[in-house]
C-alpha cells in the first residue's frame, strides 16, 4: 500500500504536521505540504464548450502523486470550521481533473481509501463535525472509501501534543496502516 | 442600511450571479465577484513573534468594502460540499485581520448580520447542510447575526432558474431587506 | 397517489397541526396523530433466538396504515432538538417490522416517498438540522425516496402562522403534492 | 463527584451496557437502565393554564436520581440515527421538569457536566454525529458543560468489544473520571 499524506497547514512545525508524524511513524509513506505549491483556485469551465484549459501552477505536479497512492490522509487545520483554503483550492481543481482526457480520475480515485485528520481549538470536537461530514460526502462522491477521521485539540504550536485522547486515537490508526503494508 | 453581496461563484452569468440578483432586486446593494480579486492563501502568522506582515494582493481591497457594511450576503456555489476556494482564501484571512492595528475587526464584524447563499445540485438541499452549520460557526464565532441561509438548486448555468422553491425564498429574503432599507 | 401525515406532536392545536392543514388544503390524504394511539418504545429482540413476539399496543393499527401509502409526511415538533418520543417510538418500532414474517416491510418501504416536517422555536432553522438529517439516514436505510423538509418557526400554539417564510414552503409543497394527485 | 449513567438499551448484555461498564470500570457510579422503568412519551401542556399535572409513572423516580449527579453519561445505542425511544421518551419530560415548582431544573442542571456514549453498526462513525450535535444543542440548551462524546461500532451483541478504536477511547474517559474522584 502507497500511503500519501497531504498536509493542509499553512505554517512548518504546527500541529497538524505533528498529528500527521505521528500518524505516518515507523511507516513508509510521502507528504505533500501544500502551502509549498502554488495552486490557483478553480476557474469553472464545465460549462464552457471549450472547456478548461492548461493552468500555470503547481496543481498538475502534486496531483499526479496523489494518483499514483493507495491511502490519502487529509490533514487540515480547522480554519473557519472548514479545511484551509490551501487544500481547498486543490480539492475544488478536481472538477477540472473529472474532465482532463489524459488519465479517468474518477476511477482512478475511486480505488482509494482516504483518512481525514483535523486538528484545532475552540471545541474542536463539536466544532469540526460539519468538516468531517464534508469530507464524508467528497469521499462518497468520488467513491473513496472512508476509513475514518481523528480529530485533535490544539491550537498554539505543538499543543496537540498534550491531547492525550488524540494520541491514543493516532496510535490505532499507525497500527491500522502498518496492518496494510 | 447598507448591504454587500460576496459572490464566491468562479464564473459570470452563473446560478449563484443569478440568486444574488434576484435577492436584490430592486434594493440599493453592492457586489463584490471574489474571482476578480487576487487572494492568497492565508500564511499563518498568529503564532509568530513578528506577526502578520503585509500582503501583495487584493485582500484590504476587499476587506475594507466589507468593514463599512451593515448586512453581508455570502453567496457561494457548492463546491465540493463547501464554499468555493475563492470564499475560503477570503474567509481565512480574516485571522489576519484580526490581528490588524489598522481596526478593530471583532467589534466591526459583530455589528453586521449575515445571509447565506448556497447553489448547487446532486441533491443539494441536504448536501448543502454541513456549509449551512459551518457558516453558523463562523458567524457565532464573530458575533455577527445569523440572518438565515437559502438553498437553491441548479448546476448548470442558469438551471436554479427553474427552481420554483427558491424562488419563493428569494421573494422572502428581497422582502425582507427591503424592508431594512 | 395516496398520502399519509403521521403527526408526532403532543397537543392538539398545535404549530405541527396547522403546518399539516396547510400542507394538505384541497388535498385528499389522511392524518394519524400518534399521540393518540399507545406505542411503546421497542424491545430489541433482534439478537433474540425467539425474535420479536406480539406486543399489546397500537402500533399494528398505525403501521397497517402506512404500508398502503404512497408518500408519508413525517411532521413533527421539534422537542430538544429532535423528533418527538412518540414519533421515535413509532419508528423504532420498525425494528420490528423488518422482521414481521407478514409482510416485506423493506421492499414495501422502499416504494414510498417522505417529505420532513419540522417546527420548533429558538432558532430552528439552524437547530433542526441535525433532525433534517436524521430523517435523511432513515429514509435512505429503507430506500424511502427523500422528496425535502420543511422547517417553520413557532413555539407557543399557532404562531408558526406568523411565520411567512414557511408559509411560502408549504404553497410550494402543497402543488407538489397536487400535482402528484 | 458523583456520576450516574442513564442507559437508554433495550435489552441486556448490550454493546450500550458494555461500554458503560467499561467506561466506570474502578468507579464508583450508578447506572440506571431506562428500559426498567415506565416513562410516558410527554403530552405537552406548557401553554395549557393548568400547565402540568402528575404523571402516573416512573418519571419522578429516575429524575430525582439525575438531580443528585455531577456527571451525568448518557448512553444510547443508535436507534434510527437518534437515541433510543426509551432516552428521548425521558428527555422529552424535562420539559414538565422545568416547569416543576419543587425544585429549578435549570439550575440544578446547569452545574453538571455530562458525556454521551453512542454504539451502532452501519457506519456509525458517521452517522452517530446527528445524534451528537443534538447531545450537544440539549446540553448547551440546559448549560450542561459538554465533555464529549464516544461513539463505538457494534450492532450484535457484545461485537463492541472487538472495536479497538472505542476501547482506547473508553480508557481515556475512564482516567478522566476517574481523577474527578
Amino acid at each position: 500500500m502507497k500511503i500519501l499524506a497531504l498536509n493542509g497547514s499553512s505554517r512548518d512545525n504546527g500541529n497538524t504536521e505533528y498529528m500527521v508524524t505521528s500518524l505516518l511513524e515507523g511507516i513508509e509513506a510521502s507528504v505533500v505540504d501544500l502551502r509549498k505549491y502554488t495552486i490557483n483556485p478553480i476557474i469553472d469551465k464545465r460549462h464552457d464548450p471549450e472547456g478548461f484549459g492548461p493552468v500555470d501552477d503547481d496543481y498538475d505536479t502534486v496531483i499526479s502523486q496523489v494518483l499514483d497512492q493507495d491511502i490519502l490522509v487529509f490533514a487540515t487545520p480547522l480554519y473557519w470550521y472548514g479545511m484551509s483554503g490551501h487544500m481547498k483550492n486543490f480539492v475544488d481543481r478536481w472538477s477540472q481533473s473529472l474532465r482532463d482526457p489524459r488519465y479517468d480520475f474518477r476511477t482512478i480515485m475511486s480505488e482509494k481509501k482516504a483518512l481525514s485528520l483535523i486538528v484545532g481549538g475552540d471545541r474542536v470536537y463539536q466544532k469540526a463535525l460539519p468538516l468531517v461530514q464534508q469530507f464524508a460526502l467528497i469521499y462518497d462522491f468520488m467513491g473513496i472509501e472512508n476509513l475514518g477521521y481523528v480529530i485533535g485539540n490544539g491550537s498554539k504550536p505543538q499543543t496537540v501534543q498534550a491531547d492525550r485522547r488524540v494520541a491514543g486515537d493516532l496510535r490505532f490508526w499507525n497500527e491500522y496502516l502498518k496492518q496494510t503494508m
